[in-house]
């Protein structure tokens, strides 16, 4: 394992199934939205399953371990986050089943054809704006920040990459929701799933998880608040069991 | 009041500042829909607030109780609910501050103009279709179908009768979001702020309250989940704050 781990990066147990990632504290680390996005989605038997920006690794590989997908794929335009991804991969021996692709989300489409995927996972930057800025940690910039890609572009080119039918799934923040909806219809994807992520049961959602089908018929299923913390700052059952861990009730 | 009274009505108490209805069971009564968009909406001080499709007249009386505006109305298709709710009005003594008109939803812009209202509030007919349709129980399916007006006509109207950075509050099913979202932004009512009600605290939201602005700018405050019964099927305490039934906490 340690030949694996580069300086500066450290070794994380996944809490599920034995799975370990490395992460780099001065660059990214994945947070609490890519394990709601994982238990959101679903990846069925013989489906093959896409993440748009995959940063870490993380989608691809809490997916490989919660569900029966036949191939995982994630695509991340920073080599270096790429190369710590690959490096992922293979300290979890999984090499066969994710491959790590270094390239940008604007040519996703050209770079994996058109319907070739049943599923896409995106936790993309929340915040709008930001072309061609530079910051001094440009890889948590462009994790958080439209630099190198808007929402346009992670549907307009997801929509042809899903093959009719195939679903896509997104994590982002309630205050783009008028849009993230307005767009998914434009681009084809229609809304079919929806979840607010509350903090606690009286606080305003900071997340919200989105279901789309390519070519569905408009009806939307907006599901139960998922609510993370007890009032006394505990989480709830829930969520531990999203984590893994089981309450002793 | 017995003379404003007709066969087969009864006189509600609205338990605030002493209002009461008129409704008529065997065609269409109001439901915590109105209760809970009458709490989300807000009429400031000199401002004119028009509720479309009105049915018995109760959002204009509650509105009417709950804020200053200057002025109220309501707009009704059907002349018996516009004749009833004409009567609600005089039983409060409240002729001069609310109007019942008899006209057409899609007719609305040409009926008061452009930039007329400060505020409307609409709780349409949730169900998609049913164009030309009729049924014993007519006032009732018009209430609940889009027989005589879509939220395409609703927005539309709306967009001509707001003036600008007028506010628009409407309640809806969520299965709809989507939809609404998308159609609120080309009609030009950016939403502002949404919020679900969830009958119990883990149950699927049945309603969503939606606020726009004529001409807001994209960015949507989502609340926290308004939540009606407690799991032993009383209400919460914001319900009963709502409805004027504080506990004895």
């Amino acid at each position: 394992m340690e030949e694996l781990k580069r300086p500066g990066e450290r070794v994380d147990d996944l809490e599920i199934r034995g799975r370990k990632i490395l992460q780099s504290p001065g660059r990214f680390c994945f947070g609490m939205d890519a394990v709601l996005l994982s238990a959101f989605a679903r990846v069925g038997k013989k489906e093959r399953a896409l993440d748009l920006g995959t940063g870490t690794g993380i989608l691809p590989i809490l997916l490989e371990a919660k569900y029966s997908g036949d191939f995982y794929a994630g695509l991340e335009i920073q080599e270096e986050s790429a190369q710590m991804a690959r490096r992922s991969v293979k300290l979890n021996g999984l090499e066969e089943k994710i491959h790590i692709i270094t390239g940008d989300i604007k040519e996703a489409a050209s770079i994996f054809g058109a319907a070739s995927f049943e599923v896409i996972t995106v936790n993309p930057p929340y915040m709008i704006g930001g072309h061609g800025l530079k910051n001094d940690r440009e890889a948590l910039y462009v994790a958080r920040h439209e630099a190198l890609c808007t929402i346009d572009d992670v549907l307009r080119e997801s929509s042809v990459i899903l093959k009719s039918r195939g679903r896509f799934y997104m994590v982002h923040r309630p205050f783009r929701l008028p849009e993230l909806l307005t767009k998914m219809c434009r681009y084809g994807l229609e809304p079919k799933r929806m979840r607010l992520v509350c903090p606690y049961v009286d606080k305003e959602p900071n997340l919200v998880l989105i279901e789309g089908r390519k070519g569905g018929k408009p009806r939307m299923k907006v599901e139960p608040p998922l609510i993370v913390y007890e009032k006394d700052g505990s989480y709830t059952d829930e969520l531990n069991a999203l984590y893994g861990r089981q309450t002793g009730r």
